[in-house]
Formats: C-alpha cells, structure tokens, sequence
C-alpha cells in the first residue's frame, strides 16, 4: 500500500510537539447527525449498522465535514463497540436508543468464554481505513481509534449504556474483581490488536477513548482502567507501513484529576475535557505531551460571535504556543466530548475560522501561513 | 424555642476542625428508597410531595435510618425543588420518573418575572425542621440543606433533570449570559433566605449541593456557580437562635479539579466525590477547611468484607486525623454522591461499623469511645 504525500501536517506535528503556524483543530463526533449529509447517507444505508459497516459509506461520511471546513485531521468513522461485537456478544442499534449488546458479559462463564477475537470479523473497519485514507488523497491525517478495556468492559456487563451509574460494572468490580481483571486484560490485547491493524491499514495516528474512565473512584480508575490502557500503549506499534511515527492520544472523559498519573503513559497526546484548565494541565504535562481539547461542545448552540469568543478564549487558557524548532508545549483545538446532533453547522464554521485565525495572531503571524 | 441538648456532636466538631475520637459518618440521600420501611411511610404518603410536603411524615423519614444505623448526623428529608416550586413553577413527580417544573424559566419575560419566593410558601420544611429537631431528642444534629443557585437553574430552565448534557440551560447561559446572571441572583437570595429559616427552626449545620457545578466548563463554574454559591454564603447566618455556630458545608460533584478556588469560600466543609484522592484533597484545602466525603456508593453493592475494606481505604487516603487541642485537618465520612435505592441496608451496617471502628484504631483508641 502507498498513499500519496501529506499536504496538511499540522495535526501530526502538534501531536509530537513540534511547532505550526496554526493551532490544529478536529472535532470529536465531527462526521455525525449534526450534518444533513450525514443523515442522508446514513438513511440510505438504512441502519447505523449499515452505516458504520459499509466501507463506502463509511469513506463517504468520514469525509462529509472536510468538505464544510478546514479541519486539520479526518477521523475513522465507526462505532466504539465494533470489537466487543466482533467477540460475540450481539452488537445491535434500536433506533433512537443506544447500542445494546445481545448477549452482556455478566457472570463466571462468560468471562471465562470471553477471546481476543479474529480479526477477519473486523475487516470491514480496517478496509474502511484503506478506503478513507486513499479517498483523503494526502489532504489530512486520517486517526484510527478505539474504546478503552475499561469503557469497553463498561458496555460488555451492562450490555449496553448506563442510566443508572454503571451498577452493574461496578458491582461486578467491587464483588469479583477477578473477574474484572480478566476482562480487561481480554480488552486489553484485543485493543492492541484492532489499532495495530488500523495502523497497518493506513490510520496516521491512533486514539484511545477512555469515556468512562471518570465514572470511577480514586483508586479504582488507576487499576481498572489506567493499567489498562498503559497495557495497550505497549501492544501498540510506533510506525506505520511507511515508516512515519504513529502519534498515540488518550482521552479520559472526567480525568482531569490524574493528569499528573496519566503523563506516565506512553503517549503523545493527552485528551482533557472542558472541566480542566488548559493552562493549569500545561503545567503539569505540557513538559512531555500534547494536549488536546477541550471546549465544551454546548459553546456551539450559541450565537457564532459567542462561539468565537469562547474558542479564543481556551487558546489562551492554553497560552502562547511554542514556536522554535525541537519540540515543546503543543495544543491540539478539539471538543471536551463529540459534538451534538443539535450543532448548528454555521456555528462549526465559526470555530473552525476563530480557531486558526486567533492561533496565528498570537504566534504573530496574521494570516494564518 | 427550646431543644435538648446534644448528646453526640461528632459531627459538629469535625466540621469545625476539631478533634473527635472517631470520624463521624452520615450518608447523603440516607433517608430513602433503599429502607423498606422508607417505603412503607412513602406508599401511606400516596406520592413523594404527599411525603416531602407533610411534617409528620418528613419527621419519620428523617429518623428511620438513625433507628438502623449509629449515624453520626440526620438530615432533614426534602426535595432540592421546593424552592423553585414555591417560585411558582409548579413541581410535580411522575411515577418512575425524576422531577418535572410546569413552567420552566426559558425566555426573557420568565426570567424578568422571577422573584425570591414568599417564605411562607415553604413553611412547611421549616415545620419540618423544627419537628425532626424534636423528635431527635438531642440525639445527633439535623443538617438543613438547599441546592445551589446554580443547580437549582439548571433544573428551572430545562424543566427538569436532563438527559441531554444540560443542553437547555447551557444555551441560555452561552447565549445570553445576562438572563442567566438574573436567574442565579434570585436564586443566591432566596437561597440564602431559605437556609437562615431552616437555621431559625432548629437546623445545626447547613449544606449547599451544587450538584451540577461538575457540568460546567472551567470558567463558566467560577462565573456561573461558585459565584452565586459565594453570595449564598455571604448571606447565612452565623449562628442558630441558641448562639451555637451552625457549620457550612458545600459540595459541588464533579469540582475537585476546583479545590483550591473553593477553598476561598466562606465555609467550613468541603464535600468531595470519589474521584478525588483525599491525601490531596487535603493537602490543598486541609489547612482551612474539613473534607467529606467521598465513597462511591457502588461500593455498597459489594459484599460487606469489600465495603469495609473500601471504607477503611477512604479513611487511609484521609490520612491521620489530627487529635489535638484547637482545630487541624478532619474528615467527615459520607458517599460522594447519595445512596442508591439497590443498596442491601446491611451493607450500610458494615459500612457504619467499619468507619467507626477502623477511624477509631486510627488514632489508637481501640473501642471508638
């Protein structure tokens, strides 16, 4: 496989720390309902399943918000729980409801029935990268990504997502935290395996989404799911097929209390949500990482000039950029979580415009360039 | 009026920093649906307002879990809305389902038309108040409670909890900042006028949840929460009608990241969620404020071995508690968020002792006396 050159690398060098003339800026969630676009494709694949199992489809959806803004990175468009469906347990969408995995993973037998499942069932993703990565024709980095062993145990027990704080998870890791541990450790390898082919596939840099790490207790998160994830860090490969470095991102929704903890891992990029202090997480793990977020994505249902306003103004909670040569504190301009279906998509385009023209003026380069 | 006076002030003392010989334990929401005979007083009641709104009935809930449980602390049984409802926005609970407001407060003529309601509209709590103080005998200290003003607009302006990221309240706020600013004023005010009359009819401590500050970016929690949690404070009262100094404790979920800015408030607790380890939570606000909390109350799902092996680790975070003369560092046990009603109330039993009795060893006092 060969691709061609990349004209954007904005967000691959803002992910290992090197100076841009902008500030990057991709949004969680960026290819979604928020877009008619999206909607449209998504009835003609009939069902999410259709959508996200597609490669077509799923090239084609990937790339709908690249085509209204300047984003600076395209993200693999898919589902969070492609593997635990691929191990068996039934992954199904009701319409207007979450996910729901058939057959939940609740007691003795079925963790100790629980593998690192056969790639080959998750082929439809990896072509999708190719897919993706070839349609993009160099214009930005294209990130793989995949849930957390902890986010992903969280559906596996509950067989679905929580209205009631994870009950069953959490008692299930409170009461056999054997059998928690075994269920990691199954994630945990599959994880490593599923962003490793991603990689291979053509993925530029790949994302760990740890969305319920913050769900947990002191304690409980640095053995559930930050060893967890640190077990994943070192399955992963460095480069990919040609070569090029494979920039890592762990994002723990609710983690902003075990920064310090979290710049252990072997990553690249920190994810924080809007709850953190940019400039405050900068001085704890700027030194090492780079970070991404962390606007909160209900900024968007204001008014564009709001929007701006609020966009320039996590720019300087992050502070003057480093601008040398080598590396030093990089940022990455993203949402705190994905970005609603209520978004009005003018108001993207308002970030996305205050985003790369604030951060040029404040590396004091006025266009942008 | 007249009370007896208090036979276990635990409580009280750990409030104000001062040595006990155990750490005093309560739990939020302790009066509820997890006790069967909570429930039995529920159905004679016909529904949840016939319940909260009738002093006998509130007097009796208030004291079931005292009858199970060597509590340290009763708190008065009431819903976070009466303030809203006695605003006139008409509170109501549906069966199965959270809180509803028949007027939610959501354009420019409901926000102008917002007063600090007549107190005599919520005479009924305060009735409550001084009955529960009666019926306690002494016994422990009564807790009066309010949301903050923030908590209590997030539920105004959506008409209820939100299932949706606080989409409602969160728009008003980005979008015009200053009809939110309107909404908390009134609120800090009639906040501020509630909690001095639960003080006036007997309440011994006082506690402010900011339940939602947590959904707040950074930023916004200074300017849109602690703000009006600040005015709130800075109109209490500070002692009862007795001359006894009432305590102030407030807990925003969700705000550890925002320990050192809380600090600065006019309170004498801090309550914290599990997220936070206590070891640092104590390091930045321990030299000026009690702690507590902060068990997940998922723990309580576990066998009692592991709910007692989870309290003495909460306790070991805390760290040593100061024994001396004058005021130092205390810790005040409690969940970090309340009690869900799946909980086995034997399990609150070996929670309880454990606290006790491991707190007791703590400070080399075999017995806990």
């Amino acid at each position: 496989m060969s691709f061609p050159p990349l004209a954007n690398d904005t967000f691959l060098k803002a992910c290992l720390r090197q100076a841009t003339a902008t500030t990057p800026v991709w949004l969680m969630r960026q290819a979604g309902r928020y877009l008619p676009e999206y909607k449209a494709t998504r009835s003609r694949a009939g069902s999410f399943m259709g959508l996200a199992t597609n490669v077509q489809y799923a090239t084609e959806v990937t790339l709908q918000p690249l085509e209204r803004f300047p984003l600076d990175a395209a993200i693999l468009f898919s589902d969070i729980l492609t593997v635990p469906d691929a191990m068996g347990l039934g992954l199904s969408f009701a319409e207007g409801e979450g996910p729901r995995l058939a057959r939940p993973v609740r007691d003795e037998q079925a963790v100790a029935a629980l593998q690192v499942p056969d790639l080959e069932r998750l082929r439809y993703v990896f072509d999708a990268v190719t897919s993706i990565r070839r349609a993009l024709n160099g214009r930005v980095p294209l990130i793989g990504f995949s849930g957390s062993p902890w986010t992903l145990a969280c559906y596996m027990v509950e067989g679905g997502g929580s209205a009631d704080d994870w009950r069953g998870v959490k008692s299930l890791m409170y009461s056999r935290p054997d059998l928690m541990h075994r269920i990691l450790a199954v994630n945990a390898q599959a994880v490593a395996a599923y962003l490793n082919a991603q990689i291979d596939a053509g993925a530029q840099a790949v994302m760990v989404f740890d969305s319920w790490g913050g769900a947990l207790a002191d304690g409980a998160f640095q053995q559930f799911s930050l060893e967890y994830t640190r077990r994943v860090l070192a399955g992963l490969k460095r480069t990919g097929a040609d070569g090029a470095t494979i920039p890592r991102i762990v994002f723990t929704k609710g983690g902003g209390l075990w920064l310090a903890e979290m710049e252990r891992l072997d990553c690249d990029v920190l994810g924080v949500d809007w709850t953190v202090n940019l400039g405050r997480a900068r001085a704890v793990v700027g030194g090492s990482k780079a970070l991404q977020g962390n606007l909160d994505p209900a900024v968007l249902f204001a008014p564009p000039e709001a929007v701006a306003a609020e966009a320039r103004r996590v720019l300087e909670d992050f502070g003057a950029p480093h601008t040398g040569s080598g590396t030093g504190p990089t940022h990455i301009f993203n949402l705190g979580h994905g970005i609603s279906q209520h978004t009005p998509p003018e108001h993207v385009s308002a970030l996305v415009e205050a985003v790369h023209a604030h951060s040029a003026r404040m590396r004091g380069n006025a266009n942008g360039s």
